[in-house]
């Protein structure tokens, strides 16, 4: 470091002091960890991209075509215009705008539940969900396959976190039968972030009712596509507005903009104003963010259509790169993934996909759930018969021999 | 919950079965909480604020006068225009935009440092750089009044926690020669945010280069306050650029935007690109914000005086509430805070100055480090000595007689 140490420069020479143990520089450890990185093939880049970047979009999480449409970028425009470039506190203090309250009760009809809190990302509002609504006599059910951020709000929980199988209910039942703990709380993504594939809630419902726990759903990726109009993954499984059902959201896939949500009943919302550290710690979202979401939301009220849209070219893109012989799953949602045995041959695929003009997700260990690489394919509602089969015949051709 | 079981409507009636021990539904325990709350005089109340707000500010985090500057918020529009709504997806997918890159660039460059990479919130930065610069093998040594992001990195860690006494080198020292752990993190506030003190920045820099430790120092309140032409803490304490440091900051105070960074040496940032669970499994920050902040930068750096003005501001707001005899901290930066006992003195003295038109930010327990509540009182540049002085007459004024 730069830091002067005092030193008097009458000072006469010191007396030789005993050498002291040669310590590495405090962040040499980071080198060791990037060259273990490096041999293994796993070293990620970034690679911002153009305004007028021509590719053809397969990876973004943008399932109904909005985040460009003039009407939502007018929206964020205009709330940035009118309300400012940031929220300027936390949202117990000033950082609560009527733009803010609108979202929420707008979000809460949509979705069927009584209501709603906002908060800067989906990453925070889960952190949020978990912490506040456990604690130390609850045990937390949690999926294998949950996302990052209920993962760590478990570990920032106070609660015993106990994993389930993926996507069983019965799992589910014997955690909560065999518990201790006088309260649960299960969690669990509704769609799988990586293989789009979609959690049994009304199974899970069913393992919570019979034993007094409460089901927290990660909706990220089906609000906007699941669900009559979009109205996400609860009212497909007819559990919005349960009273011992909360979801969370993100404004940043199918809305078109950041942030996310807690949706809930009011007692669990309130709960959560007045407790959640990632609420009352951390600034409310900007206006733009909260214009932006608002008018993709209606927007999709305007045109429900675009919901079924999104699931049916999710589903089309799954039925051609199948029959073309590759290991694509089935969607339930509108996320595609394609098998890639070696992180090496899906790091070159996606990248002969890109040189051929369609941008695919690529996704290694350790952000898969097991040992193999993907490719991840997003469907979005304003992709056309023509662009899905131009995607999936760059796929096939591009497919490196291994 | 409203899920349908299954009942074969043929079924003979069932014998009666064993009585089901009566468990609570699986929220009331909220009612309980809420109950506590509101007879501790704690309950939080959520406030949305019009466009057109006619109070004085003086609560915000908007140090700079900067989140309604024309200047600012037209880049928010224009990057919503042509970036679109949101950013689509991760950072390391789709999520980078040249926009990003751009403000990473700049921002290292103001602070000093080698690298910068962008999150979606200070939270979120916070929880990246404590997390992925520490593991198993590391001890951080943490203030005891750091923010909760701070702490909550802590606890996602893998580290050991040590928490070291208020703004104590000796504290820092003793902990750091004690240890048993080959590495060592000690993370601080700049400016802690509740009393608007200063960290013993030098202290805690020597303290680190004598026991081989890293320091990542949360500069949420000092970016644009602090340091020439608001360069920040490090900048101030010359330790920008230094290899051991590293920074964090937020975008949505002085730079009136939403967002974080952290700063630091490129190694450190290579390896929260490659490694920090907010950054990969997060959406990246909306354009609007990204185009926000990179105003506001560009503005503070033809307008350096900013900075300075925001600091005398605040010199002068607590000067003058300290000579009307009221018990108001001396700022190191552009925050005052004023002791109260009692938290529904405090509750009820922000709510009278509300009343005559000026808005006081009320920190109560759980939110302030000991069992004093405060007003807190944010000095902005663009507050004239009028608005000050009229600020502090109504503080007098509105003081409730116990
Ligand atoms: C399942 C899931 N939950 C939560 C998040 C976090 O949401 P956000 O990116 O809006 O913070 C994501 C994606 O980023 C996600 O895929
Ligand atoms: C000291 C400190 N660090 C971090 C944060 C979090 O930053 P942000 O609100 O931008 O997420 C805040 C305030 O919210 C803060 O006061």
């Amino acid at each position: 470091m730069t830091v002067d140490s005092p030193r008097p420069e009458t000072l006469p020479d010191a007396l030789p002091s005993a050498p002291e143990p040669q310590r590495p520089a405090p962040f040499d450890w980071l080198d060791e960890a990037a060259a273990r990185r490096r041999s293994a093939g796993l070293v990620r880049t970034l690679r911002p991209r153009a305004a007028d970047e021509p590719l053809l979009d397969l990876a973004s999480n943008d399932y109904l075509g909005l985040v460009r449409h003039p009407r939502v970028t007018r929206a964020a425009a205009d709330a940035a215009l009118r309300w400012g470039g940031g929220a300027t506190g936390s949202r117990l203090v000033t950082g609560s705008t009527a733009l803010h309250a609108e979202l929420e009760a707008e979000l809460a009809a949509f979705c069927g539940a009584e209501a709603a809190l906002v908060f800067s990302s989906g990453y925070t509002a889960n952190l949020a969900a978990v912490t506040a609504l456990t604690d130390a006599d609850t045990v937390i059910v949690s999926d294998a396959l949950n996302h990052a951020s209920l993962i760590d709000g478990c570990r920032l929980s106070r609660a015993r976190v106990a994993r389930a199988a993926h996507r069983s209910p019965d799992a589910v039942r014997a955690e909560l039968a065999a518990r201790a703990e006088p309260r649960a709380l299960v969690v669990s993504d509704s769609v799988f972030s990586v293989d789009g594939d979609a959690a049994p809630l009304a199974g899970h419902a069913a393992a919570c009712r019979d034993h007094g726990a409460a089901l927290l759903v990660d909706d990220a990726h089906g609000l906007g596509v699941l669900g009559p109009g979009g109205a996400g993954a609860l009212a497909a499984a007819g559990l919005a507005g349960a009273p011992d059902v909360v979801a969370t959201v993100t404004l940043s896939k199918s809305l078109g903009s950041q942030g996310g949500a807690v949706l809930g009943p009011r007692r669990v919302i309130e709960h959560l104003v007045q407790s959640a550290r990632t609420f009352i710690f951390d600034t409310g979202l900007a206006p733009a963010a909260v214009g932006a979401a608002l008018g993709a939301l209606r927007l999709l009220r305007e045109q429900p259509e675009r919901a079924e849209r999104a699931r049916a070219v999710g589903r089309e893109l799954s039925d051609r790169l199948t029959a073309a012989g590759l290991d694509a799953s089935v969607p339930d949602a509108a996320v595609v993934s394609v098998r890639v045995a070696a992180p090496e041959k899906a790091l070159a695929w996606a990248a002969a996909c890109r040189e051929q003009g369609v941008l695919v997700g690529c996704f290694r260990p350790p952000s898969v759930p097991d040992r193999w690489s993907r490719l991840r394919l997003t469907a979005r509602a304003d992709l056309t018969r023509e662009q899905i089969a131009h995607a999936v015949e760059v796929l096939v051709r591009a497919e490196p021999s291994r």
